[in-house]
């Protein structure tokens, strides 16, 4: 069963691919979204990056979160782990499992944004299935990258005495997050409308670094996405890779609401940078490559910051202003 | 967020990773599943084939079906488009949402099984995203194949004159899952308790016709696997030709047991070609191709029978006994 075309002969599923997905499916190697398969011919001298990940309305989204947000999400964190390995967009598949709730505006506005984005990422949709569901909305996405043979950059190989880049800000989506549950604290934080709403917009809508991917396969020894909070997510990278990092948390880059939350309160520090759906990229660069990168991050417009140092010492530490590593009571999101 | 252990440091979720699914994820790509991506270096001169299918407990199948029986149906649906499209098994990616009930034991039979099916089928697990869901299990497959370079079978194809085959027998599946609602369907059926238990297995446990993949590729002009219905999907894959068919419904293979069946209920002729979950493979192969088909799928013990023509009048036409040509009320399963 696939092509998101596969079940039903003229049903209600043939229609609603052909009415939605089809439109958005313009790749030669998604033969209109007509066949059971799709085909990639992947360019020589080059490796597949595959990634998947799921959303469930509940978990990872609000079920009434706009349906653009929703396709947008579905795919970017997908692209945020491509980008972080170094790899290049290629294609995706998509998985849907419908609750009845789901409507014909709905999908049209979902597909929409999912087909703006496939061309903004130049990740065309290939395939997918579609199914109902007596749950909650479930959305799979599996998407492809391609690198030179040999070249998707790890987790491991992070070396002692390589500088740790973190790109953006850390925490926003987290604050959003917050702020999605409580409306309250915004006046708690003293934040600006205009502040309120780009912490929310950062949870809502992903901005995955397709654009330095490049940068990170050139000059990163190690690089993951930050997904789960920065300090569980390098503190992954870290034991990968068999060494520590000694990170200085007020080098941890924050955008202007973020700073403002955690002058008004400083025990955000912790929401800040353990509260994940960050979807930057944490890199380690040799010292003899740390103007390069930088430079090659700034030709991309991508602001990267340094905030610390890889160290022999085998855990990954944020010290605070006090001088004394700050202690997490939970380092990083997991389902489990 | 992936490979299946993306999420949380030293968490639940990477605990549950590292003791059912690395054990079974041995292919180099999938750097143990510790990474958050899989590398997949295609071979030279080949195209991918990407395929997609989620199955959702309640829907596709029952939840208190056995887990290794859910392992192999997600996983097997998808090698059963593979092999409908001439390619050969390469890789693929899970993403599990579980609800709260499933738990170790569950998770070590279900990947136990996954992991027998992967070295079967020589199809490696490279990566995938374990979440929690408040609704059903959901398991969706992505997987890939390979076939020399534009030499993927599709639906489009079929030529006027040529031999429309099925492989196996067609019906059993669904004759399995009215069983599996109905236990008194058996006695009226006068099965025996051997047919019975083959019908129920064959809803239970598809069997992709893998092997079959290369006759496909060699000797089909077009190809798609019969998961909706025979009636439903042959209309589908003559439509994408621009042509029709005539089936002799004597001719379609059936089982012992499906035999018997509609031995005692010649209504459930309906049933057999419109049910579906058959993961049989039908092909049209031109007059010229016949006897080299037949002689290739012999030579991997897969049963094929020709049970018609493709013509030109531009729809799938089923005759009976009678001479006049089948109605379906249903041809095919649609989830819309």
């Amino acid at each position: 069963v696939t092509a998101v075309a596969k079940r039903g002969a003229l049903s209600g599923e043939d229609r609603l691919i052909g009415r939605h997905f089809k439109p958005i499916a313009r790749d030669p190697g998604a033969f209109g979204l007509l066949d059971d398969a799709a085909a990639l011919t992947p360019p020589p001298g080059h490796d597949l990056v595959l990634t998947t990940d799921v959303i469930v309305a509940g978990v990872h989204f609000f079920a009434d979160d706009p349906p653009d947000a929703v396709a947008r999400k579905a795919l970017r964190v997908n692209l945020s782990d491509l980008a972080a390995k170094g790899a290049e967009p290629a294609a995706f598949l998509l998985s849907l499992a419908l609750p009845k709730n789901i409507r014909e505006p709905w999908l049209k506005s979902f597909a929409r944004a999912l087909g703006a984005d496939a061309q903004r990422y130049a990740c065309p949709l290939l395939g997918g299935d579609t199914v109902r569901t007596p749950g909650p909305l479930t959305l799979s996405v599996a998407a492809f990258g391609t690198v030179p043979t040999g070249a998707m950059v790890h987790r491991a190989g992070a070396r002692v005495g390589d500088h740790v880049f973190v790109s953006g800000t850390i925490g926003d989506a987290a604050l959003g997050l917050k702020l999605r549950r409580d409306r309250k604290a915004a006046r708690r934080w003293r934040l600006s409308d205009r502040m309120r709403d780009q912490l929310v917009r950062r949870y809502l809508v992903p901005e995955p670094r397709t654009a330095l991917a490049a940068s990170v396969r050139a000059y990163a020894s190690a690089a993951m996405d930050v997904s789960d909070g920065l300090a569980g997510d390098l503190a992954k990278l870290c034991r990968a890779s068999g060494v520590g990092a000694d990170i200085d948390a007020a080098r941890v880059p924050l955008s202007s609401g973020a700073g403002a939350a955690l002058a008004a309160d400083s025990k955000l520090i912790e929401t800040l940078l353990s509260g994940g759906d960050d979807y930057e990229i944490v890199c380690t660069v040799p010292p003899w490559q740390q103007e390069a990168f930088e430079a090659a991050a700034q030709a991309v417009r991508i602001p990267v910051t340094a905030i610390g140092r890889i160290t022999a010492r085998k855990d990954a530490r944020f010290v605070g202003v006090s001088g004394r590593p700050l202690k997490f009571a939970r380092p990083s999101f997991s389902h489990f």
